[in-house]
């Protein structure tokens, strides 16, 4: 299953493990750098909290400030990016609904061109634990459910608002995943554009790769019925 | 966010707690039956394996060589509707993808239609505790990916049947969550096709509720590139 994008905007890959002041510049920063070592290192089950308090220089306590597990520390930046989200769809000039709705993680997208070395780290991580697996389709049908709501207070209605959101969060995380597994220089904004343009292609019955299979040349112009 | 699907198949709503023999028939439906009996009585959190094992007249033992742990009784289904959308989409007529996709799921929803309360029940439980909603969402993305699999086995590029799939595994859900929670009559397979065609709307930029608020008449017929 495809694995799926979660700005780290406060995280930063530099550890200075040296530099501990009890002011504790972007301590949550060194946690997440640290949490993701180690869990390359010596795997995510085997790392405790205590484990990676220690390697960001920080306390437990501190650590439970900022998270409130194991899991939490590598969807450090979700809310942020459930917030952003919510407000790039506020301030949207109107537009098809699919089209908006992507458009909103497009504005969001932009900062995670830079991290990419870092995401893919992530990704691995948490492609190999069913645990972070879960959390991280948590996260992002939270993300879904909140870019839904920003239609909704635009008028939409809720099931419309639903779909739309869930299509563009299927673009998203399919373009966020080819991002970060394909070797191509291709940049996420591009890529999730692209990938719209293909969902809009499968709904419409339009692909063309399709079209080359299709017993059915007619069908092309007038979809058939979903159901059998 | 919305609630997702599980069949039961293997379980039943009868709990016989007096006939226990050494052969325990239906054991495993016994137990997502008490096991859902005392999530909804005494909680999720509260309850324990030795509880549900008493309640349904087992030994711990055979609860676990059933389920993994005490999220899995509620997913008993799941594995067999894999390999049903599998085996669906496999024998399918040509035609295109997301009515395809779709059509898998419808057919396998019709073993759903005459266990509304019992789904009822079980989507009410899980929608309660977070770490429920991650094992559904987990399982609903293992869903999606068979049917993928299933397309790429019938010749359809990946990415193709990926977008494929988790749009009519949107459509499906959607459905789904509403089939439980609203009070109306219609069934579970005319709703999914409800869905799909309104999926397919948002897509095609036609939904009359979009057309109405829609500054640029002119983009219905052409949609805009998703990117801004």
């Amino acid at each position: 299953m495809m694995t799926s994008p979660y700005t780290l905007m406060s995280s930063c890959d530099i550890s200075y493990r040296e530099v501990v002041s009890r002011w504790e510049p972007d301590a949550s920063g060194r946690m997440v750098a640290a949490a993701l070592d180690l869990y390359e290192t010596q795997g995510y089950e085997s790392t405790t909290i205590a484990d990676i308090a220690a390697r960001a220089g920080v306390t437990e306590r501190t650590f439970f400030r900022h998270f409130s597990d194991k899991r939490e520390v590598l969807f450090a930046g979700a809310k942020d990016l459930e917030t952003r989200v919510l407000e790039e769809i506020a301030v949207m000039d109107e537009a098809p609904l699919l089209d908006m709705a992507t458009a909103a993680y497009v504005r969001v997208a932009i900062v995670f061109e830079s991290r990419r070395d870092f995401l893919s780290r992530r990704a691995r991580v948490i492609a190999g634990n069913p645990n972070l697996r879960e959390r991280e389709l948590l996260k992002t049908s939270s993300l879904s459910a909140a870019l839904s709501r920003g239609m909704v207070a635009r008028g939409v209605p809720a099931t419309t608002a639903a779909i739309a959101a869930e299509c563009a969060t299927v673009a998203f995380v399919t373009a966020f995943d080819r991002w970060l597994t394909d070797p191509g220089d291709t940049g996420l904004v591009q890529l999730i554009a692209g990938v719209a343009t293909e969902l809009k292609s499968v709904a419409a019955n339009s692909s063309p790769e399709h079209a080359a299979r299709n017993s059915n040349p007619g069908s092309e112009q007038e979809p058939a019925a979903a159901a059998d």
